[in-house]
């Protein structure tokens, strides 16, 4: 029957935008499987389920941390009055919508760092971290920037978060790996290398492939208010516009990306390294991320290139040169990439460069990259300071999975020669079970 | 142009309630790749395609039930006439849409089970009991509830399913665990236990966040209806209200969750359990799902510590005071955490405690635990009494892998001598390939 | 408030159909990951990460020529106009939304290719031909068909690419197999055949459950106009009458696809076959995809079942007949499922058979089989001439990581004396890594 439509048409925006949000929200969330199995690839068979506890706990912790607290913080940071930052916390259905919608990508900047820091930071020493990033280090960069902060009213520009999120994430990861050291024999006492590749491939070309997924709804998803109702008349809102553009070059950057690490891997050694593919594919998104909806299609097809190409030189100059051991290259994908793309930002904007943004972008940058340092710096130092940041070199020989966790990844698996070290074969474990079994794992398999 | 909108309301409503609806349930049976890592991961090596397997069929063979025979019966019990109850089979689009949504949930409660009687259930009697489940066990309990029987009636609250169908499947796993009894050497002849440790941790830990991703589209998407279309007005339905409580509070939970189980492993052991942290997440989630409606964000995260809390000790009481062997946990994961989630619901309500709710949530709780204890045991039962419940003691030593499905699931790796107990190794495997070959695998593999 | 609606109805259809179609298009996208997973599992541990690459770089290279020239080729071969063509590299939001659309179907007909040719292909001549497939081969089948060439002229029906998509990639699959030869050791002199199983089952299913997933999306998904707005009238698409149809006979296919290569796997060797009930439900998909939108339910379990079933057969017809060596099975799985569902919907259409559509569909079938088998045949014929189709007898013996790509997938795990067939122990690695490390892995172990 068509009839004139009577209808509230806020209810239409609503549902719609609602829909679409909760969506995109529930992918950028699968991210956290994302790096999960991108870091546990990375990482020796020893210490791969510290790794998957660190990313699981992240989650945990700081989301619950990050509505209680940070998001508050970031409201108030960004100008709004106390009570009006914290209103959100019983603000109802529509409020905590944006509240998810909004942590999810604290917890992609959280959930960065503790790339950087495997194999040897102590569980508490990065838990505790975590707490004031998702309380306070994160949200004060929101708060200068989306919420409405000094750097949003320079013209800082970051549409979803490649400088906001990944870029601090990045950078915070490498000022925490600077800190806390290198894993022992890492580096030799003459300064060479020694490479200690992660234990499985697989899982981390895994963790690639889910993250790119993720990352439609990171930044497609950024473009969030499909209608916008006005009085009694409903319109598409800035969805219209930008969200086919911010699909193509984050589509475009993404392969771009990829091909500019296997260009350089390709020039520097002759063959095609897959993990920096893998890599070079999140350099490229993050290279986008942040200009995504005011770039040309060749503009994101250049910068994610360039976002790939940088990985591999910048992984070994900060290997070789500073001689931070950032264990999953989060720098070079997530911080450096990410602030390259917001400094290429107004070459390529739609209409041709835009020479009255290079200011407040590079602004924008120094002001993120000096808090997060800053900020990141004095809780490491502290933790250190407490004796608490690393664990002891026999757990860190051992495995942080038998020290941290009391498990084993693989019992059934792996070379415990090469896989712990010299350790006991195989390590003590007990997968899930707590205490009093009245048998060893020797028995145990000489039983089963 | 700007013109009065003609419209038939109802197909505004119906598009974009039906773009929710599937988008949640391609969600939803996403989860089944997370119970089969999840799964996987926790048992031997020798036993993974087994659970690949079954977890496959379970599918397959369970929702071809349900179209035929499982909604009708559910349908049926909830009080519709007979040609009423199996009109979905030729229902059309919006009645196919709607059944897929309930079928995912079935699918759900089905493939709980597997987890509890992996490593000796024979597969043809898991999958028969499959099969009862998927056309009787589970739609009767939806025929009690959901779809609008006594117990609906009768005022019992489960929004989404923590005890209808996560409760029912924990229960269905524990009871039919019991009755196949526990995998050989798992309990010493003095009654002690021994731990038989899964094969991955990285891929029980991937199931969870595959999991915690699909949960998202379990919880938030009963909040199914968009816009409800009444005469010529359309205007938001139930999921104003109740989607962003849905959403907060399922995220809290799952959070808690990990917390609460990592909190008592930690006091427990003094080290952080990977595995429990994984199971809390998802104890956290089952704790949530009958509630998650109807609570402050307050209840949501009491209700979701507890569920991760309850886990290491009812883990702990199945596996040394009732000897039962739940391989992978699915009692304390689904069964008890669904069951105080459903009772603890009453406390937290939303405007204060809901005395008068308390009787009618300790009766759905007991009434679907009593039909699915009675219908599960009579199953595995008459399948035991048919001798065909477990495999024998040669092929559960020698993996089922190989004695049921022909195959060595990781050719190429493992320890042979832990991975088989002592069988030929490597075990005789065709990969896919049935038959014929004229080489043996040691053969092959001096030849390739 | 309750007003007659102002509003751009076109604004309403656009807002909510974007959402369905990114929402779906982002689904597809995650095929890489299950095809990534499912061809990585199947492949021997010494070209895992060779199969990785291939994948990542299939998107990235072939995302990229699809959005320069492919989709312009297709318009073109379809009638379009040279200019018109290509307008949509400039053609704003809304066309790039469509392109990418069309692009993520595109992709998956590149991918399929690269588990025929798994092992023993240059890394150069895949992506050589990759280019080729995204530019010129699959446009000009979509050319002829869905952009509305000859063979839609002629009443050939395939809704969401069962024949155009992954026919077409499993029989430019097989052909490309059957050029390149089958890898070393898998044939002996005497014509018998030997069997190379995969490396993982778990990853193998793992990526079969992404793909069921993702299909969900790519068949419910291609119903993908919500809404179609006329005038200042708004009604239901097409949607409205086929999405549920298109969900069930999805989820039936799915289903029976894999309960009938269990039951032939079960038939020939008393054994369900893991890796079978996997390529099973993935050849039910493939079947099920041209038809899904035209068939009852009862044709949906039928072609499913059929499409299962002929799986184990048509696999060994390929390798013990044939003598090709079609490593992930993509003929049965793709090809030839694809054929037999296209030449199947006739019998099956809602209201009774279509006698007329048989000649269609048999024509449709037979244009795109041979223009695939010419145009990949030239392709790999040239590479062939050129000396830069296959590696060398040395690299394949040590394994595609190694030499294309500079990695060990698996550095702590394996038996390398079998993952390597009596390569080095261990190989040479980096991991990521590039070049000057001054140890050799085995000092890395000896410091670690």
């Amino acid at each position: 029957m068509l009839t004139p439509l009577q209808v509230d048409v806020g209810a239409i925006a609503s549902g719609v935008n609602n829909v679409w949000v909760l969506t995109v929200t529930f992918l950028i969330f699968f991210m956290h499987a994302g790096f999960a199995m991108l870091e546990a690839g990375q990482v020796r068979s020893k210490n791969v389920a510290n790794q998957l506890t660190k990313n699981m706990l992240t989650w945990s912790v700081g989301v619950i941390m990050f509505f209680l607290v940070g998001q508050g913080i970031a409201n108030f940071v960004g100008g709004a009055g106390f009570g009006e930052s914290f209103a959100y916390v019983n603000g109802g259905s529509d409020a905590w919508i944006s509240w998810l919608f909004g942590a999810v990508f604290a917890m992609t900047a959280a959930t960065i760092v503790s790339g950087a820091v495997a194999g040897r930071a102590k569980l508490r020493a990065y838990v505790a971290y975590t707490i004031v990033l998702a309380s306070v280090i994160y949200p004060v960069v929101v708060g200068f920037t989306w919420a409405g902060g000094f750097l949003a009213s320079f013209g800082f520009a970051d549409f979803a978060g490649g400088m906001i999120v990944h870029g601090m994430g990045g950078i915070a990861g490498l000022t925490a790996a600077a800190i806390l050291g290198p894993r022992m024999d890492r580096y030799n006492e003459d300064g060479s290398v020694n490479i200690i590749p992660g234990h499985s491939m697989t899982f981390a070309v895994l963790g690639t492939l889910i993250l790119c997924f993720g990352w439609y709804g990171f930044n497609v998803g950024t473009a969030a208010t499909v209608f916008a109702a006005e009085g009694s008349s409903i319109a598409l809102g800035a969805f219209a516009d930008t969200v086919g553009r911010v699909a193509l070059t984050t589509t475009l950057g993404m392969a771009a990306g990829a091909i500019g690490a296997s260009a350089v891997s390709m020039y520097k050694t002759g063959k095609v390294d897959t993990l920096y593919v893998a890599n070079g594919m999140l350099a490229g998104l993050v290279g986008i991320t942040s200009n995504t909806n005011a770039i040309t299609w060749v503009g994101g097809i250049v910068i994610g290139f360039l976002a790939g190409a940088q990985l591999p030189i910048v992984f070994e100059f900060v290997e070789k040169r500073l001689k931070i051991d950032d264990v999953c290259a989060v720098f070079p994908v997530h911080g450096s990439a990410g602030v390259l793309g917001a400094l290429l930002l107004p070459i390529f904007t739609v209409g041709g460069p835009s020479v009255g943004q290079f200011v407040p972008q590079f602004v924008g940058v120094a002001v993120i990259a000096g808090w997060t340092i800053l900020a990141t710096g004095v809780v490491f130092y502290v933790i250190k300071a407490l004796g608490q940041a690393r664990v002891s070199p026999e757990h860190e020989r051992e495995g942080l999975d038998v020290s941290e966790h009391g498990v084993n990844t693989y019992p059934e698996f792996g070379r415990p020669d090469l896989a712990t070290d010299g350790g006991p074969t195989p390590v003590r474990m007990d997968g899930g079970v707590t205490g009093d079994s009245t048998t060893t794992p020797e028995e145990e398999r000489e039983d089963a």
